[in-house]
């Protein structure tokens, strides 16, 4: 399993906060020592830090700590590898190009006989990692079924969605999307989000001694929604998505959710 | 016009030396400020690290610089802007996936009224430079003419040698491209290579005031060879390319050569 980190917010946010408390679980607090990569938009643009060193050992990390990249939309993910080898080609977030934006992704979970249900033909994986393969097959079946963006975004949704839905039955599918607009999260079983908005208060980070008063940082208008594996801080209330649920943010605002009937 | 950086070399190689030369051109010796950007291959993987701020006052850089990342494929650029606007999305060098390779391109140079001669379907650019649309062009026609990299690897450097001479029919056009494996350089008026192997000597940066003993970094098998627009050390002997000429790099040597007859 790994540990997913995203964020998407109104106006430029630095991401130090939650990252320095996600970097503790990559071999401090947490096992996941085998990689770890970061993706930060910038208007169409994205750059990505990946090391497969641990996060907690990593200079280009404690870069990333040290000197606040602001963006609207960040993923990040540190790895604790159970499908291909450690090395920079299976290193998340991976990324491709479709309709003239940049696609980011990053997966937690582990997939099972997936292989002759995920045939691509656009897009291929570089590395061995079932996630990677997953990305690929995705975007194959979104070039397929949608010839650009398509400006109703709940058809959009709705199809991810229901992609998500088959990619769990092969096992755990817990994911990161983006196309540098909107973020969409789909949860089998580890995910959680929350939106801060004004009046901002204070957190405390769970993963290490740091608290930060948003007050500080943000101004009234500000409204940046965070999504992980596991709650971040512990006295804030995050929602924990249920297996299934699917969510999609613009500017920090929830666009669209799924959430299962009960069976 | 821009500075391109490529190193192909047999052995994992570190491209500090080189990379201190190009980032005094980012906005000290050179007036190449809009940007800066370098890829490291490190298996099938890569890396990327980009910067829309000059590089001689880019904090990324500075650790570049100072944490040498070992790679046998290396391609940097920094810019001064012509086409399209200075952000992330117009910082070279470009990345796009072809037959699960990670293929990675920088471009030196202008163009003009090329737009309705480079349609793209597959590639698409993300960013408004000429340089990106060549790029997603070249690849373009490299799927469409080939469904896999071809073991008898004349037959795509004589391809990519013929679309470069496309593309310097709409003016400027200096490229680096390469796939993770093989590196190749296509001229129209400023690209020069050296390749360094045993018994090597001392080299004197041209930029900056800095001199590096290759004798204490290498050992007697390596072979490295570097392709930079203009020479970056005075006292070695630089292979100056000549318009139209093209050359492919493998482990450090030479695979192919196009040299055009004179007329």
């Amino acid at each position: 399993m790994c540990e997913l980190l995203g964020m998407n917010a109104n106006v430029p946010t630095d991401i130090v906060f939650s990252f320095t408390g996600l970097v503790e679980r990559g071999g401090i607090t947490g096992p996941h020592r085998d990689g770890w990569g970061i993706t930060f938009y910038d208007g169409k643009g994205c750059r990505s830090f990946k090391d497969p060193l641990p996060s907690c050992e990593s200079q280009v990390a404690n870069l990333i700590k040290s000197y606040p990249i602001k963006s609207e939309i960040v993923i990040s993910h540190i790895r604790q590898a159970n499908r291909g080898d450690v090395n920079l080609e299976n290193t998340h977030p991976f990324t491709r190009e479709l309709w003239g934006s940049n696609w980011c992704y990053a997966h937690n979970g582990q997939l099972s006989d997936y292989e002759i249900h995920l045939s691509t033909s656009r897009f291929n994986p570089v590395g061995q990692t079932d996630s990677e393969l997953a990305f690929c097959w995705i975007l194959d079946k979104l070039a397929l079924k949608f010839d650009s963006m398509p400006e109703d975004t709940s058809l959009i949704f709705d199809y991810i969605q229901s992609l998500g839905s088959e990619l769990k039955s092969f096992g755990v599918f817990n994911m990161l999307l983006t196309n540098g607009e909107y973020l969409i999260a789909y949860c089998t079983n580890n995910l959680s989000w929350i939106t801060r908005r004004a009046p901002f208060g204070q957190a405390t980070l769970i993963d290490t001694d740091m608290v930060i008063d948003f007050n500080q940082e943000t101004t009234t208008n500000d409204v940046v929604t965070v999504v992980a594996t596991r709650p971040l801080t512990n006295n804030e209330s995050w929602h924990v998505m249920t297996a299934g649920e699917c969510v999609m943010f613009k500017k920090g605002e929830m666009q669209h959710q799924h959430i299962p009937d009960e069976t």
